[in-house]
């Protein structure tokens, strides 16, 4: 009998890292689950994303506190207000520079410190809000990079990113998690949450996950403002 | 009159990096000094760092705590001795796992958020203990990544990473060092230092150390255990 390999997932506790939690252990992957912690305005995520890990059966769940507010620069970390006008052309505000590369570089390091080779992220070039760090080309770029980064990738390991979302529509990432049975009820979209703790239902990121549910044909779990 | 372009600068306050922060003030940069504080043993350096900051006048030090023991995997993070038998072959234990890919991510973060474009890390590929993240293919796979991965690079600037020491002896570093009118001894670069804070002499970084200021044909102000 052979164990099954590790990956790296990279889980916000939102519904597209959730559903791709589930995939690579529909895959048959052992998964590490990383969160980071970079103060994010919506904190509340954090919680959920525990509580995802530990749904998903994780091997070990790392949140690993990150300050990205030093360097500044975005509406999901700094004081400046996130945009409620519906989804815009060009890089939002919401932008936070060089975000994904950064958590896939700590992917990255865990992955190597572990023995795996596989890492999990949940970008997507489609449906998504025009972040340069989730297009293909980027991909591609980080795992040739990688390639030359790591003790094991000289030694000849090649790392996959592996993004089973990045052609998908947000409809179609809900059919997804529904196939595989994740309750999206537990997750969290929302970048700008009420006080009480609700989906405020105007920022861009609520406005595609009810898209989503609505384009799937499937009910809504989530509670907006 | 036009304003000095920002730099940022990956700053560990040891000999290395706080001469490419003097080539890069040389050079006509203003600096923005980037710390890790990845819960390295040596903490001692994180305290030279902020001196050295201060002493070239750079526009802002941050020192960013990350806590890379969540990931294990090397001597330099976790309780595996420290090598003390001299330079060997192949990849020490005191690598740690995707560092430079981690810290230039951050770097690439600081950059983008303040609308730089210079990153400056001080690897070395001759004079050093053989890290794959220390070679000019990683830096090249990172530039190219840089460009994928960020709005600034989609947009149509290019990211530099410079790496002034790439091909320099230990002993021309320190000759460099002496032409800047850096002060090296305020630097650090002992893996394990003593109880009482002086350079242990034995592992590989010391010995480095010792081994280019005695090249260079210049007093080592190091206290050695």
């Amino acid at each position: 009998m052979t164990t099954s390999p590790l990956a790296v997932v990279l889980l916000s506790g939102g519904l597209d890292s959730t559903t791709v939690a589930a995939i690579a252990r529909d895959r048959g992957y052992r998964l590490l689950a990383l969160t980071v912690d970079y103060n994010q305005r919506h904190r509340i995520e954090l919680a959920h994303a525990a509580r995802v890990a530990a749904d998903m059966g994780a091997e070990r769940h790392v949140t690993l506190p990150l300050d990205l507010r030093a360097f500044g620069g975005s509406a999901l970390t700094d004081d400046i207000d996130v945009p409620k006008d519906g989804v815009q052309p060009g890089i939002p505000v919401t932008y936070v520079p060089a975000r994904n590369t950064v958590f896939l570089s700590l992917a990255l390091a865990w992955a190597e410190a572990a023995g795996a080779t596989d890492l999990f992220i949940g970008v997507n070039a489609l449906d998504y809000s025009g972040y340069p760090d989730c297009r293909p080309d980027f991909i591609r770029a980080f795992e040739d990079m990688a390639a030359q980064a790591t003790k094991a990738g000289v030694e000849g390991s090649r790392f996959t990113v592996h993004t089973p979302l990045i052609d998908m529509s947000k409809a179609e990432i809900v059919q997804e998690a529904a196939r595989l049975g994740v309750d999206l009820g537990t997750t969290w979209s929302c970048y700008d949450p009420t006080p009480d703790n609700r989906h405020c239902g105007e920022c861009d990121s609520c406005r595609l996950r009810h898209k989503g549910f609505e384009e799937a044909g499937l009910p809504d779990p989530t509670v907006y403002a």
